[in-house]
């Protein structure tokens, strides 16, 4: 049987106009972002989003508000995380949500949402937006691993408002979006009192919370609302965003769906069901591009870096959520690898320009999307094609590069942008990260500013392999043939471990130690087998019941 | 139904004299140990070990050829590894043993390669024994793994011999012994000649071997043997391990086996399989202990540092391996925390005492081994306990300690062995990782020579809580049925998390990451189900079916 597209597709794109579970609330330098999920608007109908727990609908939302926060709103320096409802903040991931989606679904949803939270702290860390937690509320599971997120974490004191992650004792599973991480890794909680909290399906309240270092400080009611206040003004002092500059609207994405394709601007991704393989082009710009943080603010969106890359993202998403039977992904770029390289020298010289660092941020970001996109990665490098510069992390990040070597001109270039600008999540450049045996050899490499030959390129180490016309064709396809036969769940497995060779860091260590854990779990019958926890809880199933055996 | 004790146990105590797969021999300052798998000799007889496929059985003997090596032969300086087969080194863990094997079995005799595999790259980092592996045929998978944690990989260049991890196209698993992240961590092999490497089913042999960075050297067969040598003899010359010392031999430990307890001479472990808990308990020396370096040679294996840290060790492997269903483990110590001091002291300021070392370093082991448990693990401080110095390692190691504060006197107290001669597998000591957020206060509190009081101890967080003698029996009592009634899964996956904040290492990698990604594969039916690669492997059932979705 031919295998047909689903009639169902998950979009990431949205806009404040449409938030149905957000409320976006701007003061001068403070956004607040007030949860208030609507039970009814969950995007399965067979759960309701009772007590702002989440689904997948409602972190598109916050992801989106977060970017959009970063591109339309640069006089905003910190963010209020607040819940719109009474003696609620967040009662985390909806488990009926869990329970009833399949294995590879879960496992995409969590990968998304830590990837919000992670963004948080990208904006934290490089663009001075700064995030507070104004727990109002019950605030469990996911909701305080929301929390976990965020630069400060603020706890009313009224007797009813706790912090908790209740996933262990109530549900079989792990606190697997950053929580158990971020709690030991960034909060530094020490390790026998994560365990004890863990274990408090209540979760803990008031001054101790304060004492375990869960949250950074308790006030009464009274004082909540200043307090909460106070704080942002104090660190939106701090912050170097400009109070005036010109926002950076961030427009609606054009796209051509059709059956096997989606074509952007820029990018276009197109199907072939029956080898289960995709192709993703990225182009060069065609036309003229900024040359000064001027012109990028004068050019918005429109600009090839951020427009190309947004589309990017798109795309990735879109593969990851609706085409989960596509397991191969070949990476090919086109266009004049000057105008990339040229797009390139601008973005790295200015980066002290807010925009020209949020669109250099937001590339990294899409990269680090494709880094932990669990599909193989195969990068065809063609006469023709435009691996230069940010476009070369493509490469970069592929499980493997081919590169015709023949009678026309095929070279691929390097550009400052591939100096650590665009951070794998280990805090890597894609460069460093390939030659970790020899320190120097990126450094060697950047030099050199002339593009690379197939041999050049061969010998320099940058692609895997250089077959000549007369192989070209055999050897490609049977490369894509062979990979698209083999067990996905063997290539997942191994390109999560390939992939990041060297350091880790927190972010690694969630995508790496934790999801791994967590999705190990997804899979156990004491999670999710008929009478497995997760399937239990709010069930008329009783209690789960457990195989006892450890493992 | 009562649970009861299984009739087959294993253990992982043998001694050369008994070896089936392997022969040791020893000439001067080179070691050889050649794998020679007899097929019949199995730990089952539902497959045969054929081609110098290993089982567990096999592994146990190398682990302890290597531990005795490091003990009883301290004149060796270099082990050689090498096939006694013909065209043939090692086909890797046998897939049929593997096939048949229940998740749990699978997760532990993995757990039990690595360290052993860990077991040599420690002797080489710390006790200046070094490993070359001859590579005299065929070496794939779990046997390019286990070349992977020698020093050298050494392979005959003879159109036969080749190094492979074919597990991915072969078996839809991982090389997850330590074979992904070795290669792109240890050897920096990069990470797309990595994934070329791990897709070929036939490997790679000769020059190319070497210039992809997968073994350091390739000779032809009429120059072999000599190379080897000769290697083997310029790694000699450069280790300080004495040419003329007294071995330590590892005699018999001695054990009261009962159903439902293990006794030996300073260690005991009571199971209570209603409730699924143990008691370990393990005593302080009640006789005196050397004094010197030369006291230790004269006392040999008796002393009680490393009988008593040998017994936790095996106590610990028969737990994991015959055990299962036990899931929390207690931990207490009695006896007379001044003389664990003394000792540890002793040990601490000899350490340029190859004997002392060795001791050290198999304290150090042996709790890592501790650490990697997949256990829940409870410390009760009472009073006649002896959490003191090297013992109170076991605290810092559990999840959760507990601390009688009462009438009668209850103290834990530091040595210098809590001072980084213990470190965990991240590198830190257990002291530095239990405060990570503060990197002054493990070694204030080592300053402190006097021994903590509940309320002190309390105060330094170096326990978790202090009840008193009216809340000790409800607390303790609550806090283990409490955890005994958690999913086991949902334990495993907080456990591995909780344990290891800080910064990761290979070593951490290979359990964290790859370990983790290896389990959720072993759970998967594309390598597990009936028409999984596991099962189909070499079986009647032809090509494994699997399912395409990609998570």
């Amino acid at each position: 049987m031919e295998p047909s597209l689903r009639v169902e597709t998950i979009s990431c794109e949205t806009h404040p106009d449409r938030y149905r579970h957000w409320k976006l609330h701007i003061e001068g330098p403070v956004a607040t972002l007030g949860m208030d999920v609507q039970e009814d608007a969950g995007l399965r109908d067979d759960y309701q989003l009772k007590l702002n727990s989440y689904d997948l609908g409602v972190d598109i939302e916050l992801a989106d508000a977060i970017q959009r926060l970063r591109f339309e709103h640069p006089e905003v320096r910190v963010v209020i995380l607040r819940s719109l409802k009474e003696r609620i903040f967040c009662a985390g991931a909806n488990i009926f949500m869990l329970g009833t989606s399949s294995h590879g679904f879960k496992v995409n949803f969590c990968k998304f949402t830590n990837e919000t939270r992670l963004a948080m702290e990208d904006a934290s860390a490089h663009s001075g937006m700064k995030f507070i937690c104004a727990v109002n509320g019950i605030c469990a599971g996911g909701g305080y691993e929301l929390a976990l997120a965020c630069d400060q974490i603020l706890l009313v004191d009224d007797g009813n408002a706790a912090v908790s992650l209740p996933e262990t004792p109530l549900l079989g599973v792990l606190p697997g979006t950053g929580g158990l991480t971020r709690m030991v890794d960034k909060r530094k909680v020490r390790r026998d009192l994560a365990d004890l909290f863990c274990s408090l399906v209540e979760g803990v309240k008031g001054k101790r919370a304060v004492e375990w270092g869960l949250v950074d400080a308790v006030y009464p009611n009274s004082k909540f609302a200043d307090a909460v206040l106070s704080r942002a003004t104090a660190l939106a002092m701090m912050s170097d965003r400009p109070a005036e500059a010109k926002p950076c609207l961030l427009t609606p994405l054009e796209i051509d769906i059709s059956e096997n394709a989606l074509r952007y601007r820029y990018v276009s991704i197109t199907f072939d069901r029956v080898k289960r393989t995709g192709t993703l082009i990225v182009r060069a710009p065609d036309d003229p591009q900024p040359e000064s943080p001027e012109a990028f603010a004068e050019m918005g969106d429109r600009a090839w870096a951020l427009r190309a890359f947004r589309e990017l993202d798109d795309a990735l998403l879109r593969l990851r959520l609706n085409e989960p039977e596509i397991g191969t992904i070949i990476l090919r770029t086109e266009g004049d690898p000057e105008r990339v390289r040229a797009v390139d020298r601008v973005l790295a010289a200015n980066q002290n320009d807010w925009l020209v660092r949020e669109i250099t941020h937001f590339m990294k970001r899409t990269l680090k999307r494709l880094d932990l996109t669990a599909r193989s990665l195969i990068a065809l490098i063609e006469p023709g094609s435009c691996f230069a510069g940010s476009l070369f992390e493509l490469a970069l990040a592929a499980d493997r590069s081919y590169m015709l070597d023949g009678e026309a001109e095929n070279t691929i270039a390097l550009s400052p942008m591939n100096n650590g600008l665009l951070q794998m999540s280990n805090g890597l450049s894609r460069l460093q990260q390939r030659f970790l045996g020899t320190a120097s050899l990126a450094n060697d490499l950047l030099a050199e500013i002339e593009p690379f030959d197939p041999a050049e390129a061969m010998d320099a180490g940058l692609v895997t392999a250089t077959p000549d016309e007369l192989d070209w064709d055999d050897e490609v396809r049977l490369a894509i043939e062979a990979r698209a036969a083999l067990s996905p769940d063997a290539l997942t497995g191994m390109e999560a471990n390939l992939r990041f060779a060297g350091p880790e860091t927190m972010e690694t260590k969630i995508f790496g130690r934790l999801s791994a854990w967590q999705n190990w779990i997804f899979q156990r019958p004491n999670a999710v087998g008929e009478r497995g926890a997760l399937k239990a809880f709010g069930g008329a199933r009783g209690r789960p019941e457990f195989d006892w055996t450890r493992t």
